[in-house]
């Protein structure tokens, strides 16, 4: 059976999905599509797909199962109920929502429903190397996790655009959902360290050192360089009772010359997690055709939004900034989803 | 539109194949199976598909678009050609057949037929880390390549089914093809050494150097090595006038402990290449929808043929065993088929 | 010409700079040793040498040109105002005295005598991977060092002997004077985060992070481990404007077998440094031939004292802890001293 | 006791051990020094060394306790038999002398002597990372070896000097000894293929592989290739039954830039080597001090000589070469010296 998805936002990140559900992945099929350009819309619109006026007439089509958001931010929040509304599964890329405030009006309303529908687009529990990571902390050969190092660096950023919040509120959420769902913790508190400014991004405040204080004790050190000019690149490591587990390098040629010998680094996230993408749809369409979702929860796109918010306190006071979650509902009871 | 597969043969290799083809690629639909067991066939077949009395009903059958040949390797040259008499695309698991003379017989009915419709299973060119050190070596940076190394490792071969021609009949025809294709050259001399023999696997002749003279007068120098405990273990480097590419590590985690800083090597070939027989399998489907074939061609397989019995010949004359091949059809043009 | 040298205190440190001054090294001869324990020195004193009674009479003798100290802490500051009085060359082991005062005394003393005396024992200064990484660093191709990441972890230290104190006050030491070191920059304050604790040392508190904030504004992130179970295990990164630079790992054999692909870890200190010891000891009596000393100097003595009070301060207040310097003499010109 | 040293022979590698024999290593003196050139002598000649005007001077003096010979290969053989008719411990740098027959008949003098008098200068033994590697065959936790992979990579050799019957005659010397070393075994017959040319070195004949049949039946299969532009690059890998030991990559900064994540390679022998060569000595003086040698022995230098030749034929022949060497005398009982 194929599923028929919807998809909402035909930017950039649209496209791909819409690329990624058509000529990747099997049993799935895109119907319908909708944006706030129609045009743009009409163009990105596969073979058989209609064009929806608004996501209400989408989301609430006979032709869609199923509904992929690729919208602005600010949109997420009424299109995320508008699904739970009709109960139909929903993928919402990041940010889930861009308040607290939202992601528990959304909480509510999908626990209220009775069943998860809300999948966030956090791809890196997807990506093998993370997953490895995973089953060998959890395997607990190495004893207790006591501290993670995640190193977050980006070859550049635009100028102008990208402002001195987004590392935190942009880059960070990656760092801190992929530590919660690591260690199988939440986040207690959060510190940020400025040090010496690079002169790379001119006025931008870069890079950061973050500090998460997990609820078990653990700490999360984390470095967010979003300028660094050599390329996209992900490191984890975590130190354990008995020993350290660490993400491996990607496997790039190994090239011996004149330049010694080296292995090439990935230019963007596109490159590095571009199979982490397809796995994570993979995922989706197998939840979303029992009428359910798995992966990120809205638990984890809530979570987010607290520690970005906790992170920016802290840039201001300096101190450590705790974070003090609602209850976790039943809906949510894995402690932090697993990995399949 | 969906292209409709029949499979010949349901063993363990058939069924892995239905599996991918049902489960992992899309664009696809089994619509047909057949094996000289036909329980077994009824078992594996899919939802919505046929079991077919005898390949040749299945080939011809109008529910098939495209041919998957899993079968027993002495039973492919009358079923590929049956396949190019009707004009189908056929996918067929090495051997491409087992004598040269089948080899040129297949290759005839292709010419003849004036459009290429078969591809041999060499998933090996289609693994991302061969890919890559071709382009290197292509890109000519490193000046031309002059020797390059290829190490075969298996972790163990079952003891008594496996015989002493398996590592140049079964397992140098991998080595040979990979070697062809990342150099853009052709086979001319295979020299064959034996060192001291490993107790591993008793009387088992194992390890093997095997020295392919290619016509350009590159050396290839394989080692290959069926009982070596560790795991599987692919590695080449090509030796250049300026410098060295290699295939890189697979990424496991980096794990430190009292064992040292230490990476897991994978366990079998399913293991390593398993996203090299879903890329194989998503490119052939394109191909097949056209009417035709990429990849690996029965050139390669009347290559492969020849490269084992040269080898063969060589253990027992202890000399350069020279190959001659017969003139390239045009069909085949280009020297050895080019990554995508 | 040969320097004729003098050592205080033939513990185990004290047996090891004899057997590298007398096996090891040239243009060196033990002429005098001493130890509270008289029996032990006499046992400790090579072919040659005599044993004094008091480190008074050996730093006085004619037969001594220069000193080594490497008696109990508390003795230093005596011992080192001795060897300043009559202007002999003196190499002390860690730590260079037990208080600031007593720092700030030895440093009136040598900065009246007008030329430097004093060799401190921080021999990381003198290991050739550490001096590459400070060459890259200095070069300045990748720009302005932004962070530097320090990892210290010990296989284990003796349950009760080694107490909560000693990570701050002994290990802490090493990566803060080799911070100064590399980064050319002095530390303007110091926090401490405790993470979840190793159950590996009953109740010591381990592991730690520490955050040295340099005057520059570089942030150098320590974690110390102490019972890490794996082996001695020392890293350091430099986080720069455009690019990484990080020590490598130590080269011992690559194995693959079952384990994977691996490398030996060193056991302790010793293995780790045992040449960096030999060096340190190889410029120091060329220093000392000359009538002076070079290397880690009483400036960087007193610095480590600075740091290991704060950082105890830290601890106990959760807060940044700054450091205060007095002017810095101008013996001590050169920022912090520079690698042969 | 101080060992007084006589070098023979003043040109680089003489002048570069006089320099390791006075400023770094300990227990030893430089008491005599001669050359062809006379003048050259003096101006090498360190404080308090005596220049003589011949050879036969030098090793007759009573200045002079044992002797380096670093003179023209075809003077080695006088010189030698010089030091064995006065009883002199004598370093020889390779090659130990030029033909087969004068091996004989220095090892003739040697054994009526009675005692080991003559160490051969392969360095490799003394090198730390060759150390851990045989460390680890000799184990045997591998099982034994069947193959050793040898590569010997040069960044260039002088145009119009080094001749094409150099590779073999001057470096294959160097893998064929530390083969021996590893392995415990001796060279039974030799092979020689020629890949494609480089054009790096105009009309000399580069790379080459080497198959080193091993009395044993392993086969070392060495790549020498003398003009790859990149570096200095030593590997070496020893396939055994259940596993794999290589030498690890030397320990250079890991850099992280825009070309990648790359390590530094040696340029030239004497940057991958100097550690050891000053260890080479270092056993040397402890040896001689005792009137004896220890390390390569003049049945090395004899094998080195027998495989250089083989070689030679071999590229001739196109053939397998055997090696058929006398018996060995009881004074060189040890299989193949050990390493300390």
């Amino acid at each position: 059976m194929t599923l028929k998805v919807g998809v909402i936002g035909t930017g950039m990140i649209g496209q791909d999905h819409i690329r990624r559900l058509t000529q990747v992945l099997s049993g799935v099929q895109v119907t319908g599509v909708t944006d706030i350009d129609l045009e743009r819309a009409a163009s990105a619109a596969p073979a058989g797909a209609d064009v929806f006026d608004t996501p209400q007439a989408l989301i609430r089509s006979d032709k869609v199962d199923a509904v992929v958001i690729c919208s602005w931010g600010p949109a997420h929040e009424e299109q995320l109920l508008d699904c739970i509304q009709v109960g139909k599964p929903v993928f919402c890329e990041k940010p889930l929502v861009t308040s607290t405030e939202a992601a528990l009006r959304v909480m509510e309303a999908e626990v209220a429903f009775g069943r998860r529908l809300v999948q966030v687009g956090f791809m890196r529990r997807f990506d093998a190397d993370y997953r490895r990571l995973k089953a060998v902390i959890d395997g607990g050969t190495l004893g207790l996790p006591l501290m993670y190092k995640s190193v977050h660096r980006n070859a550049s950023v635009p100028a102008g655009l990208y402002t001195s919040d987004m590392p935190l509120n942009d880059t960070l959420v990656h760092d801190a959902d992929i530590s919660r769902w690591l260690l199988g913790d939440e986040i207690a508190g959060v510190e940020v360290r400025l040090p010496r400014k690079s002169r790379q991004g001119g006025e931008l405040r870069d890079p950061h050192i973050v500090l998460l204080h997990m609820a078990s004790g653990v700490i999360v050190d984390v470095e967010i360089s979003v300028n660094i000019a050599y390329g996209y690149d992900i490191r984890g490591e975590a130190s354990c009772e008995r020993g350290i587990a660490a993400l491996p390098n990607r496997p790039a040629t190994v090239i011996t010359d004149a330049r010694g010998i080296r292995q090439a680094i990935p230019e963007d996230w596109r490159e590095r997690f571009i199979e982490a993408y397809d796995q994570e749809f993979r995922e989706w369409i197998v939840a979303a055709g029992q009428g359910t979702a798995t992966g990120p929860s809205t638990w984890d796109g809530y979570a987010a939004t607290l520690v970005a918010d906790a992170a920016l306190r802290a840039v201001a006071s300096g101190q450590l900034e705790e974070i003090a979650m609602r209850d976790k509902p039943a809906l949510y009871a894995a402690p932090v989803q697993q990995a399949a």
